[in-house]
């Protein structure tokens, strides 16, 4: 989770909501990303997702199976649909997410069987990675809106 | 719909699941895709979520505000999640899927208030698209499983 926020912190620096991603697999990393919503102009790049897809590229194999994603922010809808759809056994998040994490918020969903064989282990480093998320919005603030 | 059934097909030559998906805007064609998980071993590139993609491009803008997503088969969570991301206005989709789509079979999702602003209209060609999604699992099956 360090390393996940280290590269959250990269991605802020470029103006992007500070979410970080790892994926491990026998101990190892495979791939890591944040958020490139805005450089890309791409609503489908948060660093869940990024990383998904580059561990698939370098694992030659879109089932992710037997590994776990490290994730600074609870993901949203659409990031959990995606560790759904690439068979990912683990999920590790820091900071919930009270507006859009699909794990806490919105817990009818993460309810739903469908999910049942996803271990999740929510609030690790959670201070650290609450901390990251009100800097960047207070940033936000004091520039009126652009970092 | 026709022009997103066309699509499926030639996603369905390919090998991939048949699902096409184009973006419309002011009535106009603004991206097409077919799903390519299978030929690009990327979990993320379903049709929706790949329209979205390029539709974001060639706006130059991740909101897609006033735009419409057609679609042969109900989406699934992760491309609930990329409408909603996406700002896309309106779904309208062809076939229902009874075990991954997002809009019926997990229909305690969909009630979420966060889609409360995405008009939905489901049953578009309907009998297109669920002919289309049968003959591709019955070739599947004559295969033993490859296409």
């Amino acid at each position: 989770m360090e390393i996940a926020l280290d590269i959250a912190k990269e991605g802020m620096k470029t103006g992007e909501v500070p979410v970080g991603a790892i994926i491990v697999k026998n101990n190892e990393i495979i791939s890591m990303a944040h958020n490139e919503v805005e450089t890309s102009t791409n609503p489908i790049a948060h660093a869940e997702v990024l990383a998904i897809q580059r561990a698939c590229e370098i694992l030659g194999n879109w089932r992710l199976t037997d590994c776990t994603l490290y994730v600074t922010l609870e993901p949203c809808i659409m990031c959990m649909g995606a560790i759904l759809n690439s068979r990912i056994s683990k999920l590790v998040y820091g900071a919930g997410d009270n507006k859009l994490g699909a794990v806490e918020s919105q817990s009818d969903f993460i309810h739903n069987p469908l999910f049942r064989n996803i271990e999740i282990y929510p609030g690790i480093l959670e201070e650290e990675c609450v901390d990251l998320m009100q800097e960047f919005f207070q940033k936000i603030r004091w520039s009126g809106g652009q970092l």
